[in-house]
């Protein structure tokens, strides 16, 4: 069995738990808070991130891009018709994009802010960094949420889901994403009933079931935020 | 043959003219400047960002890792031998971390501040973000390039080359970015002998000599910038 270093609030961290479900794997969960910067893994993981996969045999995967690549490589031809990746470059060329938007881009000009301003500095120490959250980098999140959201509803208006007919490591990243700022109420759904629509898809999942679960201590989610039917 | 469109000092853009030319590959150059955001541009790539790869068939390839995988995937097979991507999975995942730590982090803790406050200001007008540069960003860059290069020392004191045995992905990603450093004159060679006798050696590869000969009008490059032997 694998392991997972995760933060049950990282987004790349439950795009990897997504992606873990649907393959029908059950890793056991380590949860780790990056900014402790813990020796031991930092030795794992040298850039200090969430999410890292370790393999028992000790092989050390680290990052949402990477770990996905290799559970497709590893595990994905496995997997027959519910494969997460597709197999035509073209088509893989999309599903990356769109994995990398929400990975890197949406977690640099949302998810990023939100989190580490809501949640991570509860946790923190004021040495390393904690504190009252920024309410300049909170407004920025929730104007660029807006566009993002916008981006969804666009492409959803043309594809069955966000990379193309199939149900893609593009959709997991996405809604793993939106689901850590919907935790925090801050996903303005009622901009977008096509974008809704599909989070509601992706969220009714099985594999999205230990996400709604997960709590912080001492701040409750939104209300509609285990709700499949919201 | 395809067309990138890149710009001479965006590091990723940097990469995959290396990539590109190991090769043996010529795509015909288009200078973008992304922060125009020019409407043609960003309708090949939404995310408005350096480099595009776009195939004479009209399939487009967007950002630095993607494209990477994708000519892998297409034109790797070919390269018996001269392959930039291993085989195996585990050592996959080393040439990914790396790709990733430089293309990524490399680029948010070092050249992004600096080509940004250096050089891309010196284009942009003052309603796209010009101006003289942040000194405070340029310092926290010039801090961060040191622990970065006493990084690939560490790793090319047990190793050929930055992944493993050979020459990866990972080498070209990290000497894209340090190219773009060197010519800034950021790059404290002299705290690393390792780290440099690599860059000696991938700067002299046949790959680079374009790179070499790139000029910011007005800025002239740090003295030892095309020295092979430096």
């Amino acid at each position: 069995m694998a392991t997972l270093y995760h933060f049950p609030f990282c987004a790349n961290s439950r795009f990897i738990r997504l992606v873990l479900a649907e393959m029908g794997l059950e890793p056991s969960l380590v949860e780790e808070r990056p900014w402790d910067r813990r020796d031991a893994f930092l030795l794992i993981n040298p850039a200090g991130t969430t999410p890292v996969l370790m393999e028992q045999g000790g092989l050390v995967v680290p990052g949402g891009g990477i770990i996905a690549e290799y559970l497709d490589e590893t595990r994905g031809l496995g997997l027959t018709g519910r494969r997460l990746m597709p197999d035509h470059p073209a088509e893989r060329v999309e599903v990356r994009r769109l994995m990398d938007w929400f990975l890197v881009k949406f977690d640099a000009e949302v998810t990023g802010y939100l989190v580490t301003e809501k949640i991570a500095k509860r946790f923190m120490t004021s040495a390393t960094g904690g504190g009252p959250p920024d309410m300049n980098a909170i407004r920025a999140a929730r104007t660029n949420v807006r566009y993002h959201l916008k981006y969804i509803g666009y492409l959803m208006a043309r594809r069955r889901w966000i990379a193309g007919d199939h149900l893609t490591y593009a959709d997991l990243a996405a809604a793993a994403h939106l689901s850590c700022v919907d935790y925090l109420g801050d996903v303005p759904w009622d901009e977008d009933e096509t974008a809704r629509d599909w989070y509601a898809r992706v969220k009714s999942r099985p594999s999205f079931r230990a996400l709604l679960a997960d709590r912080v201590a001492g701040m409750p989610p939104a209300g509609h935020y285990a709700d499949l039917d919201f």
